[in-house]
């Protein structure tokens, strides 16, 4: 405890009361936990705590609201929405240590999991009994099940298999007044009083502190087809989305990459897309053998009508691998194209998808900023990569007022400003121009009713 | 307006407001709309409005708010919890004729409708672009969408496509303060903000008015696949279905008859289930045709291990439909059987199936009640069917103590009091065994800020 950098009554009293192990207050150590996965935002906790029991998160609850701090839950901290930064007075509880499998249960299909576990433990746990648990946000390998019920996260099965939300199936919460509940159970099928459960789940640590989830899990896919298909311009890409959705096919996952992000992770990790090709879709058909097959000729069917440059079926598990693998470093290949990489989530119904890209190819050009757009396309989920440098103050002006066009225009869509990020500190900004303000004000009476203090991560979603 | 029968101010304001053909007041017209499906609720209400447009809504919530009376949206009344009975001084707010498809999106998947059209209506404009609405409660036939959602109803489809929540994308709510919402969107992944759509969904009428809903449809099963399998003992067919579960193998439905149900069914439209047994298993699968097939074999497989009396797979659609709507037509078959039927509704984890089943024969046996169970036992949800006799005090009675200990029993399993017929009035005195006392104070608090003053169905899940 070298450097204490502090020396607030209050602060004693906190470290007096947790062994050192359990707290981290010197600078150095608050460093790590001071930003999430947002580029822009930045501010230190006043201390770490990796609580060892409920009791510690009461204690803690209780001790924020004697003096005027707050608490901000946190799991790996690869929000990017900025959820998981800190705000002034905050005390980050780390639930990184409650990463247990507390009970597997196959006659249920259910894990009952503590928040800290990573999603990729989840996901190996289910394939342990031949189950599949289906989210999979691109930070899987690290990101925790407590921030994904947190930010309600997707990734790329989103159109076959729903989001974080559809595999909740109870949650144990601790709440600001320091009750502890339960919510869901077991069964598949509850119609008893209010679901306050889907309440918690998206609420970004706003409304209480989750300790437990339960998960449900579905049968793993016997096979896996892959499909990839090229072509020259990205609007008749968003075309042949469209009209895949059109013909009712939901394959598993229905990726795009464009230009620019085909060229990053060509030079990154080389896995053979075309790299001459404006933009390619990445599809996956799941499920039974035969029809996975089917699927398959019928996807490509609808692709050969909008004139790809290429349609290549992978050939084995192997070269399937190769291009999730390349389309899974998408981001990390684009962070390496400028010193401060943006990256947004803007969805819409998917008739629009060529409507919105069109759209930010304009602004792109408008505004002088580069942005390489990878897309969840299958969802209408769309990643706009905004390539900035944060000491260029008037091109970060010019990120920033190309990016709210692009907020603005999802939402004249008839989409929303984040399809899996979660609002933050990065879109609070923008929810309002989402919502009208009587849905607005609801949303904050919400937060009231269960959070009247404010200590739970304020100042995310909304002021 | 002969027999009016009231000549209270208030009600005469009401009156003077609205043509007369948009008001019911006289006491024979009341009547049908004094009780719903539940058999033991009766009360009629002041009036019966059929509102026009969203200004007769918004009238009659300030008229209601002036006057000490309150609201319950209805639909077509086939509630079976009394959450669809007047309370005092209610106006019936009737939807009925709030009944078009407003928009048919086949490009986003989705259909936009009013609240009074029924789910039989939305089934079919699904069929229409080869598409499938999968929710599909027992009253599908005239049940609205919005009762749909206000009781999250279910149906035989539950364990492989989920409840009315995973079909809705949106709606617009007249909230209790005369403001009018819109939650949701048409895309299929959504952040932003917390989830407020879910919780109007199965909030019974109590937290709003539901004027349009924004449905998600999926593509259409190609083929569909029927099995039935009847078993000398009520346990031996629950133990097969938790062995299906566990499996892994989740068929489209899986339904369970009671000899007594079966007996029932035959006797009012004999469908050749086999009388002589102690239950059968009726099981769907959908699909693609290859999958349904290797589906149907690995499940006949499973059942074997569990000694059925007979396997026999319908041979063509006309035995599927046959099948099908013998099963339908049980709760009606049953109704015939007791001068008072009381349809109930545990659901249990789905690893608890024969625990419940035996202690349901028990229980029946203790309290001298017949009991028949019918069963979406692939949800683990579990329709005890009480006969009873309401002129017959001593014996209802015996239900009601029956019923509950039922009840108790599926919440120890980690069950539920009700897994899609809501908690309205017939269960609120046991929604605080299944809720801790700060959970269900919870519901209470959501309930006083969206509807401070009580107007909306009130008494309803909880006093």
């Amino acid at each position: 405890m070298a450097s204490l950098n502090f020396s607030n009554e209050a602060l004693k009293s906190l470290i007096d009361h947790f062994p050192e192990s359990s707290l981290l207050i010197s600078k150095e150590d608050l460093i790590p936990y001071s930003f999430d996965a947002t580029a822009t935002f930045y501010h230190a906790p006043l201390a770490v705590l990796f609580p060892s029991s409920i009791e510690d998160i009461l204690w803690v609850l209780q001790w924020a609201k004697s003096n005027h701090a707050c608490i901000l839950p946190r799991g790996s901290g690869t929000s990017l929405s900025g959820a998981a930064v800190p705000q002034k007075n905050s005390i980050v509880l780390s639930m990184t240590k409650w990463n247990k499998i507390l009970e597997a249960d196959p006659y249920n299909l259910t894990l009952l999991v503590e928040p800290g576990i990573t999603t990729q433990a989840v996901q190996e746990e289910a394939a342990k009994f031949s189950l599949f648990y289906p989210p999979d946000p691109g930070s899987y390998k690290i990101s925790t099940i407590g921030g994904n019920v947190g930010h309600n996260s997707g990734g790329i099965r989103g159109l076959k298999y729903g989001v974080t939300r559809n595999y909740v199936l109870g949650m144990e919460v601790v709440l600001p007044n320091g009750q502890v509940i339960w919510l869901g159970n077991k069964c598949v099928k509850d119609s008893a009083g209010y679901s306050l459960k889907d309440l918690f789940i998206g609420s970004e640590g706003t409304l209480g502190i989750v300790t437990k989830v339960l998960l449900r899990l579905i049968p793993k896919p016997q096979e896996r087809q892959v499909i990839l298909a090229s072509f020259p311009t990205l609007e008749v890409a968003s075309e042949a989305t469209s009209a895949i959705i059109k013909a009712a096919l939901i394959p598993s996952a229905l990726e795009f990459l464009d230009q620019k992000t085909i060229e990053c992770i060509e030079s990154y990790s080389p896995a053979g897309f075309p790299k001459e090709s404006q933009a390619v879709l990445l599809i996956e058909s799941d499920g039974h053998p035969q029809a996975v097959r089917d699927e398959i000729t019928r996807i490509s069917q609808v692709l050969k009508q909008y004139g790809p440059l290429e349609i290549r079926i992978a050939e084995n598990p192997k070269q399937q691998e190769q291009l999730w693998s390349a389309r899974k470093v998408a981001f990390s290949a684009l962070a390496r194209k400028a010193p401060t990489v943006l990256l947004e989530d803007v969805t819409v119904p998917r008739s629009s998808l060529a409507q919105m890209i069109r759209k930010i190819q304009q602004i792109s050009k408008a505004y002088a900023v580069e942005i390489a757009v990878y897309a969840h396309m299958g969802d209408g989920n769309l990643h706009p990569v905004f390539l900035g440098d944060e000491k260029n103050k008037d091109l970060m002006e010019r990120v920033f007022r190309a990016m709210k066009e692009i907020f603005l225009y999802a939402i004249k869509l008839g989409g929303t400003i984040t399809g899996e990020h979660g609002v933050g500190l990065a879109k609070k900004e923008f929810l309002a121009y989402q919502y009208k303000s009587e849905e607005f004000q609801l949303l904050k009476n919400i937060k009231k009713i269960l959070d009247p203090e404010n200590l739970l991560n304020p100042g995310k979603i909304f002021d």
